[in-house]
């Protein structure tokens, strides 16, 4: 019960806020709304939620099953929730104007917090699940026990010793540290948090992941390549495995990986679709991942089962809910878009792949799916780090007349000198950029923006949106793909040995 | 990087949002900023950051000395961060107008949310401290060591045999709790979510809380009064010690708990101060009840240490954080408050206290300290539950004359008949309501609102703001003694133990 007037409430007649949520109502019933009403996807809702409560309450000793099963209600639950919810956003302040389309409509923001709520209520629900093998055996008959209790017991109680704890704690810590993550996305759309501050948050949410990874599995080794370790070691002979212990450097690589994914994501945007689009390829490659060290013992029944096997069903327990709820967010966020997904939904996501390649200890991997993402952030950082003006808003510009993105470009009001121009000029001749020169002069006028969208923008000439955005993941399908068989392939032969 | 002009980070000229936001600014600058600008203050934060320092890194095995330096640091990030971010909280929305003041400023709602994250913060960076005796113990020389690894340890990794696994995951646990309120907590004051889901959320929340339960302690017993014992089992000699088994019926009165604390905390609310006092009052009084356990055995040294000891300690570690962002926030939200503290405290501190009451299994300890709570909701109860017309506020009316607080009251179009006029002279007659009856037919006119504030003031007559949140603060004070009083003495007479 409130304490005052609620200015949002929309009881509070005359102040700012509703007049800018009736200026945009229209667009929003058109947008968004009437997707879900007819018959025939309602009939398809039903059919869904009906088959994922079969598969969770059929799923008994196997919480693969029940993960699919919550996965496909999740999905169903984030599809239905997101047009119901939209106009609210909106009304609250969550919107943005889509700068990609001529009349630049102005539409729901934050969807990915949807996304995140959906997911993270799902994984509480599939906790006991995940653990009933051990809640069952081990409690069984509990109902009819006439033992006489002591007082002791009421103060120590039992603990199940068979139970897993320590999966427990690292789902949790997992859970936790997803939970920071929508926490600091919210408050990154609300506030518009500065950058640098930005970074080092998820380092904090990434936290107790860390500690119940040091607790648990603690292992810091790295293998090495036996040719760089001969290179190191001249002097002794080659001993196998070549593993070296990074130590305390190997968490810090985790805290790296922590930043750079939510980050990595959040950097590569910016057209409709892309987030959820690049978040959903990458998500099902580490599915592909997991299923090589899955299907092996659980289909083909081989004995004994790979080593990895555990942690790469914990990275699918994670990652299916995760690709269940992009596949919503992804219908009404493609092309002409109805919602944004929000910085909140590309930190979630980034978040999600961080910890499941901290917890399967499989993050070089995972980088291999990220290529597409770290070409653009080493590409974008001569702006990040502001050797070259990097305008507020670097996403490609729409040419109104031909309703195509063309790539945004940065001006310089003083010509470029130094490294600045070293840089411009070097990378303008291999084709990186696009430079426009004075005529006269032949000084640097403007310059294509760092980022890989406006780079492949350069060389295609302009696109439609949604072109542009099949071609980007499209090379980001590529690029896992070929990561995916270097893992299996390449890594092998360097490593001498793969640990499939 | 954003896909469009966010609509909220000013840059957007001309929408409704901007002019909210620069109508407020003035009693912002007024009220909120200056405060801490004193050099006093400045120094004094100093000298705290630099105590919360000194015991944190002094701690070494004891975390009772760690969750003290971490608290005080809690209270002095809390209390720095309040007043720089109330104008952003006011810029994106989160505002509200205290209808206790003659102009109804409007000032900073939501200020929980700032208390929720430096306090789940805290618990991240506290979580090393609580485990450091196992961590440091195991792992002792880990730097030097220089194993030959095998593969397999790379894929299973070590485990900490000693390390409390369980006690982990409780703590986890209890942080997603915890963070599952608090976006709770700012979901409803963004969308001011329905009732009726309001109340059925916390229970989502305490989930995985439950679960760990469960797991790890299990015990569903709770001890019977010896005389009820024998009225229920006339036939059977006194069992010693007379405890039933709940069962499921334990876990549903848990789940009960967790919805009732942090939805009664919201309901007693409405004049400044009295939120965030009353969870001041109720955190100290377990406190209270905590050191009852822990000093006997921590500073007396008597051996053994009381069974519970651990579970009070865990609930210490929890309350003490608490406390430090209660104080923090309090100093703004005292009358005349400068900020709201929002539903978003007021579910955070419940959920706090449901918590420490699961995890301690002193829940029904806990019900004694929420006294004023109980009676508030069921004296409230004819309103909620629509038995009686329950108008949109029923927090005090401001006299503006006087400038003192009257009760505020529903008015009845059609006089009230059966239950609810039966309902209403019963309570009149009892002065548990101030009735106002047309003077020819002596129907009921009005009445004054269900609410334990509006009750008070109908027996004291009007009183200014703060006057009536020292009082309403008081009677909690006294109930929360008397509470602890009669657990300690009255209950060991009842139960024929006390297990202190």
């Amino acid at each position: 019960m409130s304490a005052h007037i609620p200015v949002l409430t929309g009881d509070g007649a005359g102040n700012g806020l509703l007049k800018a949520s009736t200026e945009i109502e229209k667009p929003l019933q058109q947008g968004v709304v009437p997707t879900t009403s007819s018959i025939a996807s309602k009939v398809w809702n039903v059919f869904l939620v009906g088959l994922s409560f079969a598969l969770i309450f059929n799923s008994e000793y196997d919480p693969l099953l029940a993960c699919i099963g919550f996965s496909v209600l999740a999905y169903v639950i984030t599809a239905v929730s997101i047009p119901i919810l939209g106009p609210d956003f909106v009304r609250v302040g969550f919107s943005g104007r889509d700068l990609g389309k001529k009349h630049r409509p102005l539409i729901p923001e934050t969807m990915g917090a949807v996304c995140a709520v959906v997911y993270l209520v799902t994984m509480f629900f599939f906790i006991p699940f995940l653990f009933y093998k051990f809640l069952v055996t081990e409690t069984s008959g509990s109902g009819n026990r006439e033992h006489v209790l002591d007082t002791s017991t009421l103060h120590k109680g039992r603990s199940l010793r068979m139970f897993p704890h320590s999966k427990l704690a690292e789902f949790l810590a997992a859970l936790l540290s997803l939970f920071s993550m929508l926490v600091l996305g919210v408050a990154d759309d609300l506030f518009d948090i500065r950058w640098r501050n930005k970074l080092l948050l998820p380092a904090i949410a990434v936290l107790p992941l860390i500690l119940v990874y040091y607790v648990d599995f603690g292992v810091t080794l790295v293998a090495v390549p036996p040719f760089i370790w001969k290179i190191c070691n001249p002097s002794m002979v080659s001993s196998v495995p070549p593993i070296v212990d990074l130590g305390m450097f190997y968490y810090l690589y985790m805290l790296a990986m922590a930043i750079f994914c939510p980050n990595s994501i959040n950097i590569l945007a910016g057209i409709n679709g892309l987030e959820a689009g690049q978040s959903l390829i990458i998500a099902i490659f580490l599915l592909f991942n997991d299923a090589l060290y899955i299907i092996p013992g659980r289909i083909l029944g081989l004995h004994p089962p790979h080593p990895a096997t555990e942690a790469h069903l914990l990275s699918t327990y994670f990652v299916l809910p995760l690709i269940a709820v992009t596949i919503a967010l992804l219908k009404y966020n493609w092309y002409p878009a109805r919602v944004f997904v929000g910085d909140t939904y590309c930190y979630f996501a980034g978040m999600v792949f961080a910890q499941v390649g901290i917890l399967g200890h499989f993050s070089k991997t995972l980088l291999l799916f990220l290529i597409p993402q770290i070409v653009n952030f080493i590409y974008s950082a001569p702006q990040l780090f502001k050797i070259v003006d990097c305008p507020r808003h670097r996403l490609p510009k729409l040419n109104v007349e031909t309703g195509l993105l063309e790539p945004s470009r940065v001006y310089f009001g003083v010509p470029p000198k130094g490294v600045q121009l070293l840089l411009l000029t070097t990378l303008g001749k291999v084709k990186l950029l696009d430079l426009e020169r004075d005529p006269d002069s032949r000084t640097i006028r403007s310059s294509s923006n760092f980022t890989v969208i406006n780079l492949v923008l350069t060389w295609t000439g302009p696109l439609r949106e949604d072109k542009l955005a099949v071609l980007l993941l499209g090379i980001q399908a590529g690029c896992c793909a070929v990561g995916l068989i270097a893992r299996h392939t390449i890594a092998p032969a360097i490593f001498g040995r793969d640990n499939l």
